[in-house]
């Protein structure tokens, strides 16, 4: 049975092997999120990169450029953060290059791996039957808060858990207390979120309906992996094929 | 209103700045326990250091050494990590060094901090009260295990910040998942942590007993701090003064 585990910052990712395991990134507020909304309305193919002038330099290539700081879209870009920007019809048959805070820093981190899934709330059956499916060794790689531990992030992982709970084994405290800390708040996670500091300092950016969209499970059956240079959408694909 | 946060571990502290705050080290199972109980049975100072060489190195000078490696006691040492071995008379009145897998590292590590404090479920409330004195922002520094999160220090991060939550603010997530984790296990720890990773780990070195006996709260008065060079109880002197 393979095994499932969670780490809470790329800060620790380094104690962790990652060689011959699928890992799971996931920046729920709001990097996976947008990501995965992205790829549901269109998008061909999405370079997640870690430097704002990196991430500027694509739009000579035609890409449509994205980068959040802070919370806020930076200055010069054409997209920000929030989901809610990407479904206008407007990455239909794009190529999107995309730089935030946390969430491209674990993906960039995670290259070791065997295989990298974006994962988000909005896709966690789709990420789920992969995994099932692949019978590797999971981690899960929350991108937290500039390193530290955030509550969304986690909470994400403890539902990916509960979905995975009767084929693979844990037996590590962290997914525990995702687990735990899932069952506790799964009954209202916008009210529970509410209290975390992410979401304040979200709230206090009026992003309230960003948080609302990215809590919903299984909106969208896409799953974007790692492939060569960038993200791809294979979720498309598996239902078709 | 001074604020308290949690650090789930050595490999993220350098993500805080321990200036002018007081820091709670923790190490459930067992190294702060052990210290707080070696205190109650009469110890007079505590070295805690890093590694076995240095550890040896105190018996020349007349002190009771200490080491663990692993869950077990270290070859050619006085005491392991197991709190019984503190409770026979034998360190009244004793200097001891110390040295384990993950307590000493979390101490070493917070030497920036105003204040360094040993925590354990045994003398909460002898901290808790420490704290509402102090009026310093606080760090409950978690020694987890091998850099990775652990539960058990979690949890006391959680009783901690149950008992302080009316005096203190707390905005940040750690924060929030230690008390949520605490208030879901607090009817019964025991039974709570025998899921977890470590606990396991140990209850095959046949140590369930010591397990019981740390999560006891408030047994022990003493409240052993960071002086200069080593760990000194001023919880008696408190209670005199």
């Amino acid at each position: 049975m393979p095994s499932i585990d969670v780490c809470y910052s790329p800060e620790l990712l380094h104690l962790y092997d990652l060689k011959g395991k699928a890992v799971v990134a996931v920046d729920i507020l709001r990097a996976t999120s947008t990501m995965v909304t992205a790829f549901a309305h269109g998008a061909t193919d999405i370079f997640p990169v870690m430097k704002l002038e990196e991430c500027q330099a694509y739009a000579a290539k035609g890409c449509l450029i994205a980068a959040e700081r802070d919370g806020v879209k930076a200055e010069g870009f054409d997209l920000g953060n929030s989901p809610f920007a990407y479904m206008n019809g407007n990455v239909q048959g794009r190529t999107i290059a995309i730089t935030t805070t946390n969430g491209t820093r674990a993906i960039h981190l995670s290259m070791e791996a065997d295989e990298i899934i974006v994962g988000s709330f909005l896709n966690l059956q789709a990420v789920a039957n992969h995994l099932q499916e692949l019978q590797l060794d999971v981690l899960i790689v929350c991108a937290g808060w500039k390193g530290k531990f955030n509550l969304e992030d986690t909470l994400y992982a403890g539902a990916l858990v509960e979905r995975l709970q009767q084929a693979f084994s844990f037996e590590n405290d962290a997914t525990l207390a995702s687990l735990y800390l899932y069952q506790t708040a799964k009954q209202d996670l916008v009210t529970f979120l509410r209290q975390s500091s992410h979401v304040r300092r979200l709230e206090n950016l009026e992003i309230h309906k960003d948080i609302e969209f990215c809590l919903q499970h299984d909106k969208f059956g896409v799953l974007p992996v790692w492939q060569q240079d960038r993200l791809v959408d294979i979720g498309v694909r598996e239902v078709k094929g």
